[in-house]
């Protein structure tokens, strides 16, 4: 299921149209192994932490995902009986590509791998009521993966990540309004716990989150670089 | 540094004297993989939870711990600068040995692979700064793991945890005093996750947590077993 591709923009355009994947042997897709860890990032565009009636704290708020989560393009999102609502959220994430343990901020950028479209699909009734978001954000396919991009192969500092509903836009946001930057993050959470190649941080999720319900299709856009489509129903009995 | 073994009892005693470990080809700690995730439970003892101003929860409190945290026994605990307060948190954890999805309480049994005694070690003052208990939790080196003990060869029913801090008993608790005992520990969370071979739950702490510092060993003891014991240190710079 979880196999690391290159996705490679055809078209010069960088709008999404002509957008293929590949994989390359020897790249830096094929030399990603599964992530240990997935760690996401909360609260971290000012926007988004308004919406939800909070703020982007002092430091960076680490949640993870576990990776019995992720799921693929064109895989099904499975909502699961009486969780109540369920969000999309769009995220920029950032696939290690070495092991890091303490590096500083100058050193940071050397351990991204690629970059890639995730969606940190979200029980939200589930998130407000539990006392710690592991369950709601934990559920088996609510972490769909699209291709990683190599991140040599990205002008990184003009990442835009969007989510699309049924085709229509909910969320677009720019790896700049980032509250904590990429390689503010790889260096506080590598200061807390060892990252190794294949793990992944979700940067957080823009404003704009919301319901998705089976019958949907939601895509989530890394734009002009990578894409991952998901089909949602209700989980099979 | 993770090398699962099985853990025999030499004496017949149980008392932790004469206590042993083999790693046995083709036995069931030579099959068991790394976790891919270690799911573990909060306010699961009525009486931890009431020293720490909480109770138990109508379902189980999950969260992760990552396995970049997992150390043997005899490696050093490692505290960083500047996290207050750290306390030992004796564990009974189960190891899967099969594929868990959606099982229910009554096959849950046969997911089990072995016991082992572990350690949530936990930065309490950070755990009640943030938000949520991930970097608390997270820390490298904070997740001792004792030789895990083939689930045939004990008796599930009367497993006993217990933490020495320099040799004076902290906690003790019996698996019998669990608010959601292992079946059904196992039944909730592989029905939000899928439970891999190798993967971990810890079952909760029963009271009696306490600070540790540098200079102290910390020792817990899945009693007649298998036990893990851990020097803690500051942490290097």
């Amino acid at each position: 299921m979880w196999e690391l591709t290159v996705a490679k923009r055809r078209s010069a355009k960088g709008s999404g149209e002509g957008w293929e994947e590949e994989t390359e042997e020897g790249g830096v897709g094929a030399n990603l192994p599964r992530p240990t860890k997935i760690i996401c990032v909360g609260w971290n565009y000012h926007a988004h932490a308004g919406e939800l009636g909070s703020a982007v704290p002092a430091e960076p708020l680490i949640f993870f995902k576990p990776p019995s989560a992720i799921i693929g393009d064109g895989e099904a999102i499975e909502i699961p009986d009486g969780v109540g609502r369920v969000d999309q959220e769009a995220e920029i994430a950032v696939v290690i590509g070495r092991r890091a343990r303490r590096v500083d901020v100058k050193e940071a950028a050397q351990c991204v791998a690629a970059y890639a479209p995730l969606n940190d699909v979200t029980a939200r009734d589930v998130q407000r009521n539990d006392d710690q978001w592991t369950r709601a954000k934990g559920f088996d396919t609510f972490c769909p993966v699209g291709p990683p991009v190599a991140a040599d192969a990205v002008d990184a500092g003009k990442l835009t990540i969007v989510a699309r509903v049924n085709g229509v836009e909910r969320q677009r946001g720019s790896i700049q309004q980032l509250a904590f930057g990429v390689p503010q993050l790889i260096a506080f959470i590598s200061g807390i716990m060892t990252l190794e190649p294949g793990d992944i941080i979700a940067t957080g999720t823009p404003a704009g989150v919301g319901p998705i319900q089976p019958g949907d299709s939601v895509e989530i856009e890394l734009v002009g670089y990578s894409k991952v489509r998901n089909p949602v129903i209700a989980r099979p009995a």
